[in-house]
């Protein structure tokens, strides 16, 4: 199998950390976001979404969107498990995960992708948008220091892709100057903690 | 066990479609979103993000995200398999799902959140944005009408989760006047076929 990945992008850092945690090695293939090439041929002809990443199978399969890719892996390579251990937990670990997708990176990519000069002419930018997009992950950044009063991770007491989404997302969120208020000290504690994990480098 | 619903929104009506093929009965909760219900007490200290619909535990575990409800359902009443039957099968699933919210559900419900009334004062309206959001459904809808000329469902020839959360998401379009081109046949075809599930009216 080979893995397509950018190494500057928050969504293919996403499964390089999740394959780190898991101990996986896949051969890479890195593609030129910035100049285009995964919106051209013949990229798009295996992607039609431009996505990166993408995990081509060596039948030819194609696996995009990175929380499919994650959870392909944590299928055929159970431990350390980094999605739930049964149905209740699963399901819980889902929720978390997409609470800090749709909150966190999601609005956090949005804060980039519509305000940023990079994404001039790609995309139909909103600035507006944007900047409500960031003021959004803020909001929730300082929810989520309350919540982390009381645990050690974003969805309980074990490090789960709930951690790794919302990692990214913030780290992603520098790109436009989104950061850890220092009153956040358990958002702060938190962040140490993952950061602090060889992971992190992926 | 209760489910919290809201007979009118797409989220909630992806969880009960999901139990009608199941043949699952749940006890059902009705949650007043027009009124505000879901953003004050004691709704909203169940789930802080206030979103619809939400599954409380015979423990008082709390479980949103209408995905990872669906995923709860699946673990513990498995037939009929709606989110994939092995490890590539299970991604493969989660792909075309994620592809489905991502460029259908999510961009139709924000294309409501932006442009329609009822959301004035509940969130901060960018009526740009939310005209982009129509536009990347109909977008996406004239590619969805090509893919589905080879196959009978989203995700392959086996109907899906994927196809549930593409139906809320057409389905919710009438209101922004989201509807299907008489020339995209292959997308009428599938979309007459899940509308004709008994399901379609859970």
């Amino acid at each position: 199998m080979k893995l397509y990945d950018t190494k500057t992008a928050p969504n293919p850092r996403r499964v390089r950390i999740f394959l780190a945690e898991k101990g996986i090695e896949v051969p890479t293939v890195q593609v030129d976001i910035a100049g285009g090439e995964n919106r051209t041929s013949p990229y798009i002809d295996k992607n039609p979404f431009a996505g990166v990443p993408m995990l081509e199978l060596d039948d030819g399969t194609i696996l995009a969107e990175s929380v499919a890719i994650c959870r392909y892996f944590e299928e055929l390579h159970p431990e350390p498990p980094l999605m739930g251990t049964d149905a209740q937990d699963r399901a819980l670990v889902e929720m978390w995960n997409r609470r800090m997708e749709h909150h966190i990176a999601l609005p956090a990519m949005n804060s980039f992708r519509h305000t940023h000069e990079f994404f001039k002419g790609r995309i139909p930018q909103v600035p507006e948008f944007g900047q409500n997009a960031k003021e959004e992950v803020l909001t929730r950044m300082a929810w989520l220091d309350g919540e982390l009063a009381a645990r050690e991770f974003i969805a309980g007491d074990t490090y789960t892709i709930a951690d790794i989404t919302a990692q990214i997302g913030i780290d992603f969120g520098r790109v436009t100057k989104i950061s850890i208020a220092d009153e956040h000290t358990n958002l702060k504690r938190w962040h140490d903690a993952v950061s602090a994990r060889p992971s992190a480098s992926a």
